[in-house]
């Protein structure tokens, strides 16, 4: 293995945001498709790179790594104060909540309101409940970020947190399709600038030709239109 | 502020696993009772520490830090090799992955399991939906630690995963009452012998006492009797 990393990714998958963060660090890569359409990421290949099944993983030369909370703190050790306040400053603890608080609450609400089937079951009374309790848990979770900005997300230099919130916003905008007019980003103006900064960073337009992903991502998105693989 | 840091606990909530971190790094630190009887979690004091009303929070001399994985990170990162791989090390990755793992889908699924309203509102036939899904969804988790143990978890000395881990399957055979009858540790041996090897620690011995845990806390429990406040 050499010290190129290799990133397993789906377009408009959370893949992107280690494709922020690659492309943001200026790290060599290898994009290599998983093919969603033919569940490949539920296969024995894929498994063997992460046994939960889930996009993303990269391959580095200490081996595989999954979690996109994971990836990025691994990055963020290896290039410290690029995209985070360095270990030791006194705005790591800020970092730290904040970045866990996307990966455990906003990241797995998000989950359930997309797959509510893997939560509980087929029944369709209980998938309006889930995504009845989901938005409400989004907006206050957004609530919350909205007022916490501008120290380690959502200032002029982008952090993993602002790379990891953008898309999270775009999916909260698209996914399910239907049940989406609840969303209204210029609710949270300061979650909208940060979505409108990430946006047009030569990382994200690199991203964006690379998945299809349309002009305004993160602020005003449209189902991508990639020119490999499949989004769902 | 000094460098002492203040814990803000339940007995036998999520706080006890960064009760464990701090006595297995010999930090002082005072321990400040939250009065769950009196939702103290949820008022404005508690809410000024954090925002999202849970616990645990610690107070440091660079302010307040929530989240479980981001306090257990934030003190890693002071005492880097002491329960983790160390930054740069061929196993960080591996073990940044699986503490993401924990946090942001094996604490997640306890804590819908433990909540259900909080998730999908009053509706009984949801919650039994909810508690099969997770039911599944925790047996899988297991299978896939039980897999992986014996690296950076599971191994003769504890790493900020063990301790993570232990109090969960703690959690995971006493809640919610009446229905954890399907879980039985014995199914996965190596988790069990890193329970039994966590609630032998000099650390599980003063948190048992500080929180009445009991004698084996995590491969066998019973209900806590705690000297002050209530878990739930």
């Amino acid at each position: 293995m050499t010290d190129r990393i290799r990133l397993h990714y789906a377009p408009d998958n959370a893949s992107l945001i280690i494709r922020l963060a690659l492309e943001e660090l200026g790290l060599p890569y290898d994009a290599a498709l998983v093919d969603r359409a033919a569940r490949a990421q539920e296969g024995p290949a894929y498994r063997a790179i992460n046994p939960n099944g889930l996009i993303p993983a990269i391959e580095t030369r200490h081996g595989a790594i999954f979690e996109t909370a994971a990836i990025l703190l691994w990055l963020d050790e290896a290039h410290p104060g690029a995209l985070a306040p360095a270990p030791g400053d006194a705005a790591r603890g800020d970092f730290l909540k904040w970045l866990i608080f996307l990966a455990n609450t906003v990241h797995p609400t998000l989950r359930m309101r997309f797959y509510p089937e893997k939560y509980i079951g087929p029944d369709s009374a209980a998938h309006a409940a889930l995504l009845a309790g989901t938005q409400a848990d989004l907006t206050r979770q957004f609530d919350t970020l909205e007022r916490h900005a501008g120290g380690v997300f959502g200032a002029a230099d982008p952090t993993m947190i602002d790379l990891y919130l953008a898309p999270m916003l775009r999916w909260t905008a698209l996914y399910p399709s239907g049940d989406c007019s609840w969303f209204n980003l210029s609710q949270w103006s300061a979650l909208r600038a940060l979505a409108q900064r990430v946006e047009t960073r030569p990382s994200a337009i690199k991203a964006k030709r690379a998945e299809g992903l349309g002009e305004t991502p993160f602020s005003a998105p449209r189902h991508a239109t990639p020119p490999e693989g499949s989004a769902t």
